[in-house]
């Protein structure tokens, strides 16, 4: 019952739809209609904080008229006021006790709920504010009862440990899960080529760990006698065309396969499950609910689905959905803690702890995730959170480590072994790449939106499961032919950011140079006829990659765009690399390269680091991550020499990209899906005043108010029957309009229910929210009086009409609210809620850009 | 004139100290009172937030109650109320231009003095809301005029830019002093040995740089015949009792001398250059004014002092004095952009980012200098403020590796040449590393604050001169004989996180080990005498540093902790770490060591980790760092493998240190001397209201107002003149007492003396507070009438008396707000400013602790 409350009694007609008043192409609320979908904010159980309220307003509208009418039980407030003033130092409960004296009168308590899991509906905002009290208040009685007894002493400890014991489990749980993913994923993704008959529960690598006969082929890929790809297994074709078509008809088959399994299992059992769900932790974390998006099936499902959609041949990642994986642990565990398994806000800081152990997992990277978590995903984020993210983040790369999936004794995922320092006039193809980087994620944040918006209110989105299987199809149909596709992303990113060694004979390491020795330095050389053969098929990788992400980021299977943002930014940094390194070779003299080049050491040019700087920079055009990003890439790669360079190409791509629009394509999702999300990064610009945004607007009818006393119980109750707000604002009087305090609906209503059962109060009972009750009105009438001053919250956040609205948004953000109400002297003018601020900002910005 | 307003009204006699009403044994505000000192509260000119205004309250009390009986002013403003609610939508200009006709009425516009720098006085707290909402403003303005001319597209571009350009200023011209810094260090610390008698500018390392006789003593000081000891420059004796006795009077004596100039620079020239400057900066960051703290003045004199305080033997560090220095290069260069330099919140971006050059300058490390800004130093950081943090760090790294005073290149200061994987048993000796670090942290912490209190009420505090005398002789002559404390500690540092290689002849490598090649591995040996000998003197070591630190950080040099306390831990974990290895190979079957340390490699036990570990523990224990501890640990040292022991130990220090109390050396700094710091990190876990909280208190006088009309411009010039709060509410009637709006004393100041000077405006001019002035007011007077509606911030932050603390609490720190209104019903109660929060703060945490 956390409906915000709000008067927003306008015309059904011409309002049946929020965002059709707003002058915008985007029909955010056309969301695969006929789906099971997470934001199909038409249907009912979204009519959130007075949002989608248009169905009960018809109602509402007569009925605050009707009790318009009952003006007359104003009564001046300013006699009793001095008495209240110095009152309000002495305890409020110790008032409330000396009223109880009379008879007549009824003092209802709070009740709380504590069956209910969490003070909140689905998709509702919660109140940050209010439950970040709720739980100082837990931890006071705690504290207060620890000298009790011995069990009280360890209860207070448990209290004061839970959060680090509960991050460990997160932790810990995310890298076992990640490991296994990783396990799994490397065994189904070598099913594609082929099979270790000896051991069928081998993946490639492992198999032929111990073989003597260990080759690689011209594009690095492991070969030896024990594995046996599907030719071999059913015919001794070794060569030829038929080998050919077999294994090209094998990896399509397996690759649909996937797809098929993939798609079919989050259909079925989580729809939650598809997606990287960024754009969705990002919402969460910013205090909004969507039950079940955490939970264990979305986990089990998000789970195996990943293994099989990343082994299959479509052009996505595992990295991002290892955040929701880790979420969904970190909302499972937290369960266990009713400290932070029933108080939402806190829940959120386990979860931002989580997505930090996320990442830490996903590119055994902790520290990278701590500022992921901080720059990318979390809302609120303070110390405490940071250390236990990152705790939560050692834990889960601990684990990762402990089971080793990647079975190279490294920590790092695509560890360099090159040192070799770089020059400073590699900044400008650094910066270059930058440039691309920024380009390509514009270009992909559009066409990815647009290519989401046409599939939802196309025919396209009627037909999810054909479109992974069409998609998939062609991916494995395009990507076998070429051998730098046919790998899996990760692999072709470690041989890309690579050096060429003495005994390196791939295609790409195919340079005219004699060695002496094989410790002998890699100076630079002329490239072979391998290297530009390599560099065409890289190239046609290149467009194979970006063409077909285009369209697989977004289907329904759990996909991530983080390893093909990168593998796409390493093609294309390794091609530039390999051209810079031919010019410097061709080009001695030149005047960029004649200081640095002309030593004839190793040090000149590195096309591996190319290609860890255009993985950084393409991730940071998509993602618009800048310190996360780097940090992750050198974790990732182990190169902590290298910052500058990366840190170059990310900013530049920040830059850059933020010149085509701001946000990064999470935020782009955001917004494409409608959710509640008020951004804490963008600036708000405009001249607006709190009296422009709350409700009632201008010529709206006034806010339904209660009054401190003289209604009824009767006359509540039908307030309450004919408007759905989830609070009300309960003033001095009507004339007066001065505010008292504010009452959720929801507490209105069971403490009515509750006292319904009670034969001495009837209809007739008068309700009183004011702390000392008016001797005569409680005696003059029959039935029994009511008082409902505990339910009220009497520190509702108030603001004046003239407070800008940029303080108002930083108000919002910074404490978390959900409902504001606006007042003038004094007087109650209005209310803004949380949904009002978005709307507002969201019509600024489309109506008029400052920026451009 | 940020003086915020309180009606402190109190009686002068029992309140001429504030601290003195709270039962505390800490005499805040007694810092040497005979020396220009930055916290000398007592004196006049800290007058601030009606924190220390007995000597006013005197007159105001005798003419608040004269104000009061001038209540028949009171006019109901319940009538034209509809009016104003429905007005409020329009722009609010328009209103007034509106009632311009009135002939005689004059309306004052604001004036804004934009001569003056800023809008703050002398150690005055900033109001982070109307700052950021002034450059919101200023930002419009330009955006607006950026159609108007290529001229003004350029100044919008400037402005956009100028963000990043003054960073990269700030972060170069950090790296440079930074260099200069430690080159100066580096050749002053040499003079105490002996000169290059060639080239006397050289230091020690550059003069051997070249020497084909470089030898290493047993200590791994080098030696070259190029260099000559003062010994060997006075005549040729080369060996004796005589050598000695030179040496160590050259060595006291140049000690001293550096010590005395360093002391008297700072005495005669900036004060503010003493100490480490952290908790000021912490201060400052947090929103309050100390003019001159960042100063050219400081920033010389810091630079130079540091260079001979760190010359000189005294166990101090320079580098937390280089966040000081870029602090101060930070503000100088916010003056070149009036975007910062004007806006002291938008000026705290920039420092925040200076902060994290400072960290990134000094150690080298960039990512951690963003953390340690960000969990340290900061207050107020978004994301923006991050990125330009990052790019101000890698600016600062950047100049320092390309000056290089390093000399090794290398770009990591203690960088180690191992990455020998550790065993999981030795997280073990790392956690009891961390438990020593902490309670040793907790000690130092405990009597570093008793000393500098010592130092602060007892006569010592008046001879800071003798002071550091005395200091600096003691450390020089203890220091001296024994090898490793006459290192300076940095390379102190380096050789005990180094590792033992096979040309290693020091005493701390005199293993029993036969070699037979100089590749061969460093296999776990027996220690040699040479060993036992080293560690008896690293005993030595650790006692004297310990003991003489804890008297030297807070004398009247420029000093920080940090290397000392990394120093510290080093030398106790080589110590542990050679005690475990040797655990290990003469107990190789023990449980722990079976699995690891029997497969005879030399992945076993690698005393310079533990150096490492140690070193980050005990500077974990004093500054309870912990996520950009674990990150500077691993910049400084390059061991990305190291990050779980890292970490396990900077949390154990961190958990030990705050079991005998919260919070780091500088907060305990903070405290001692009363900064007014409202720290973000802590809970504030009472059950108190805003009206337990509020001034007045029972059984004051109301609180001084302004009424919205009635006032005579005399009236309200009475009002100024004898109380000197910072503002004045502004109410409807003092019978009502509804809120209208908030003025500034200095605003209504300069209102009234430029009004003044008009001839038709007298002492019976009426002063109206509100948007319409009733017509028959202005006619009915000769005198002209003035409303100074412009003037009034009408969006003053209000909240109820029953608010409970913690969240007003919340509010103050996270909208940075001055002061807040407190209201009942509408009704004006009281007021709320920074210094009654941290009043209270301070009271509830001594008066009763939870934690205990």
């Amino acid at each position: 019952m956390s409906n915000e409350r709000k008067s927003l009694l306008v015309n059904v007609t011409n309002n049946s739809n929020y965002y059709n008043s707003i002058p915008t192409p985007i029909p955010l609320s056309v969301i695969n209609n006929n789906e099971k979908n997470l934001m199909n904010i038409e249907q009912d159980k979204i009519e959130e904080d007075g949002f989608f309220q248009y169905m009960s307003t018809r109602h509402s509208r007569r009925q605050t008229k009707g009790l318009d009418t009952n003006d007359h039980f104003g009564v001046s407030m300013d006699d009793d006021m001095v008495e209240i003033t110095t009152d309000a130092r002495r305890d409020v409960s110790d008032l409330i006790d000396r009223s109880q004296g009379s008879k007549n009168l009824m003092d209802v308590p709070l009740v709380d709920d504590s069956t209910s899991r969490t003070h909140y509906d689905d998709f509702h905002t919660i109140d940050w504010l209010k439950d970040l009290n709720r739980d100082r208040f837990r931890h006071r009685i705690i504290q207060k009862r620890k000298k009790e007894s011995v069990w009280q002493k360890i209860v207070t400890l448990h209290d004061s440990w839970s959060g680090w014991i509960c991050v460990l489990l997160v932790g810990f749980s995310s890298g076992i899960v990640a490991a296994v993913v990783d396990i799994g994923t490397s065994w189904l993704s070598n099913i594609k080529d082929g099979i270790c008959l000896n051991a069928f529960w081998l993946n490639k690598p492992q198999c032929c760990w111990a073989s003597k006969n260990l080759t690689f082929d011209d594009y690095n890929n492991p070969k030896c006698p024990e594995w046996f790809s599907w030719p071999e297994v059913f015919n001794d074709w070794n060569d030829g065309f038929g080998e050919f078509l077999i294994s090209y008809f094998f990896y399509t088959f397996w690759a649909v396969l996937f797809s098929v399994f993939a798609v079919l299992l989050v259909r079925v059992f989580a729809p939650y499950a598809s997606g990287s769900g960024l754009p969705e932790i990002k919402t969460i974390l910013s205090g909004f609910i969507i039950r079940g998006y955490l939970g264990k099936w979305t986990l089990l499902i998000k789970t195996v689905g990943m293994m099989l959609s990343t082994s299959s041949a479509l052009i996505l990642g595992k990295e991002g959905p290892f955040v929701h994986i880790a979420c969904c642990c970190g909302n499972i565990f937290s369960y266990l803690f009713p400290k932070y398994g029933k108080n939402e806000a806190k829940k959120r800081e386990i979860l931002s702890a989580a997505s930090a152990a996320g990442v830490a997992v996903a590119f055994g990277a902790p520290i990278g995730g701590v500022l992921f978590s901080l720059e990318e995903v979390s809302y609120y984020f303070p110390l405490k959170t940071m250390w236990r993210s990152f705790f939560c983040a050692m834990m889960g790369a601990f684990a990762v480590r402990m089971i080793n999936p990647y079975g190279n004794g490294h920590d790092v995922q695509f560890s360099i072994d090159y040192k070799a320092p770089w020059s400073s006039f590699e900044l400008i193809p650094f910066i270059l790449l930058g440039i691309l980087g920024g380009i390509w994620g514009a270009c992909f944040i559009k066409f990815n939106i647009f290519w989401s918006r046409y599939r939802k209110t196309t025919a396209l989105g009627r037909y999810p499961i054909t479109e992974v299987v069409v998609v998939a199809l062609i991916t494995a149909i395009i990507t076998f032919p070429n051998p730098y596709t046919r790998l899996s992303m990760t692999d072709l990113i470690k041989i890309l950011v690579g050096q060429c060694k003495a005994e390196d004979e791939s295609y790409l390491c195919n340079y005219r140079r004699n060695f002496t020795s094989a410790n002998a330095k890699i100076l630079p050389a002329d490239a072979g006829p391998g290297v530009y053969k390599a560099l065409w098929r890289l190239f046609m990788a290149l467009i194979v990659q970006i063409t077909l992400m285009m369209f697989t980021i977004g289907i329904k299977v759990p996909s991530g765009l983080l390893i093909p943002s990168m593998s796409i930014g390493a093609i294309a940094g390794r091609m530039a690399g390999i051209g810079v390194e031919q010019l410097a070779y061709h080009y001695p003299k030149f005047i960029l390269f004649q200081n640095e080049c002309s030593k004839a050491d190793e040090s000149c040019v590195t096309p591996g680091l190319y290609a860890i700087v255009g993985a950084c920079a393409f991730l940071g055009g998509a993602t618009k991550m800048t310190v996360s990003l780097v940090v992750i890439m050198f974790e990732l790669t182990g190169g902590l020499t290298y910052i500058v360079p990366l840190m170059a190409a990310a900013v530049t791509a920040k830059w850059v990209g933020d010149a085509f629009g701001k946000g990064g394509i999470y935020d782009a999702q955001i917004e494409l899906n409608g959710y509640p999300f008020l951004d804490n990064k963008e600036e708000f610009n405009y001249t607006t005043l709190a009296s422009d945004v709350m409700t009632p607007r201008p010529g709206e009818p006034p806010l339904s108010v209660l009054t401190q006393e003289g209604m009824s119980l009767a006359e509540i109750e039908q307030v309450l029957k004919e408007t759905s707000f989830t609070g009300y604002p309960v003033v001095v009087s009507r004339d007066s309009q001065h505010l008292v305090g504010y009452i959720l609906r929801r507490d209105l209503q069971m403490a009515i229910s509750q006292q319904r059962r009670n034969p001495r109060v009837s209809g007739r009972s008068m309700v009183y929210f004011n702390q000392t009750v008016p001797q005569n009105s409680t005696s003059s009438n029959a039935a029994m009086s009511l008082r409902f001053y505990k339910l009220l919250d009497l520190a509702p956040v108030t603001i004046t009409d003239q407070t800008p609205m940029e303080t108002v948004i930083d108000m919002f953000r910074k404490l978390g609210l959900r409902i504001t109400l606006v007042t003038h002297n004094g007087r109650l003018l209005g209310i803004i809620t949380k949904k009002d601020v978005l709307r507002h900002t969201y019509s600024m910005n489309n109506h008029e850009s400052v920026f451009t």
